[in-house]
């Protein structure tokens, strides 16, 4: 009887926003594997940090981070070797993911090494998407929109090509991309409709209307979120809860 | 001192699926509010009825089906009213909201309402985008994939160039337009790339290749997921974690 491998979504980062089943799967589980960068701590680790019990055995799986974009498949190779000695044994391994395990996270490259050889259950997550929403209190989209997720590394001309073409949108991945992507939204005539966010649900979370926000480069755990229907609909300000009640622009009816 | 307004995601079905913050602002509530429809009962409510105590008042949403894509508003004018009563008492009002508060959730007609007199907190919650996901054991997209959700009330001429401009859609709102859809979605070549899901994380949850599914009207709470990317990546069962490893198709590299 081999172990199951767990891909468990630990939410945007408030450690609160767990499910109750990351949390019993979590805190029952005897091998806990997570993403690390090579210069810093794991964030899916210090996510869940209050939960962990120094009686887990902890794998860590050092990403570089030059090439976190399309990250070297040795490293997933070496990792999966590793997960795989415990669920042979019959251990259940526990993979804590960013926000939800399969929205475009890094899971899949452990997913696609192991699945066809052990059990797989997946724990959706509560999403940075979501999280992001909820702090600019503002509706991701309504009705009958159409909403696109855009990553940011895309260039000019294929994101104004999805600008045009949606209600909403959500830019995802901004860091180094960011003033490249701010003027994108600018040539799109969209930047009175955009709000930008980072490290939502955090203690240190900014909440910012994409116009007022200083060039250069954003943090990696960043987003944008454009509305076409709603302009000025974000105030520059850090308590989401006080953002103007004209946030909501024409959300309802 | 008025109350709160807390609109909480109570997630796709699963009542495990609910966030710690959440369930926490659930159990704590004096006052709970939730919609449902005027023939049956509320799924929001149904997803937490185990953490409900009869010590809470509940307010019930009545909103009439036949309207519900665009509801009468006078049905969240007098809930709006219901609810602002507690509040300007000091009471808290939590409202139950499936999946995400706004993800296209009916939160924002109470929300609109009431935000520009009370204090609101948006608590996320795991989106059944996610959950079907996690339920297919396939990534709803990576890398730089753009990712659009579109309801499936759009007509084909939009739908199809939706499906042209993107790499996975998530089709949502499907129900009475199921047939529609499945024929728009086999016109752009895309049926061996589809996967359907109802009821996810439910127990009589549903994942099949959209191909196998029988014509007819599907639930409300149905999704069609696509990734353009891996032909006849879904298998017709319904047992998610005994799907063909084939179903990863091409997420990894």
């Amino acid at each position: 009887m081999s172990g199951t491998l767990f891909g468990i979504g630990v939410g945007p980062g408030d450690p609160e926003l767990i499910s109750l089943k990351a949390h019993r799967i979590l805190t029952s589980a005897k091998v806990v594997a997570y993403p690390a960068p090579d210069d810093g701590p794991s964030f899916a680790r210090s996510i869940v940090a209050e939960y962990l019990s120094p009686k887990q055995t902890e794998i860590e799986i050092i990403v570089p981070m030059r090439v976190a974009r399309f990250p070297a498949q040795d490293v997933y190779d070496k990792a999966a070797d590793d997960i795989a000695e415990y669920l042979k044994s019959g251990e259940d391994v526990v993979v804590l993911c960013e926000g939800d395990p399969f929205f475009y996270g890094s899971f899949m490259y452990l997913f696609e090494r192991l699945s066809d050889k052990f059990p797989v259950e997946i724990v959706p997550g509560i999403s940075s998407l979501m999280a992001s929403a909820a702090a600019l209190q503002r509706p991701l989209a309504a009705r009958n929109d159409v909403l696109t997720i855009i990553p940011g590394p895309l260039n000019e001309e294929a994101m104004l090509a999805q600008l045009e073409m949606c209600d909403a949108a959500a830019i995802i991945k901004v860091g180094r991309h960011f003033d490249r992507i701010r003027d994108t939204i600018s040539k799109a005539g969209l930047l009175n409709n955009a709000g930008y966010l980072e490290r939502v649900t955090l203690p240190n979370q900014q909440v910012i209307a994409l116009g007022d926000v200083d060039a250069g480069k954003a943090p990696y755990f960043s987003i944008i979120l454009i509305y076409k229907g709603a302009e000025n609909w974000v105030q520059k300000q850090k308590v989401p809860t006080q953002i103007s009640p004209d946030a909501l622009g024409d959300a309802g009816e």
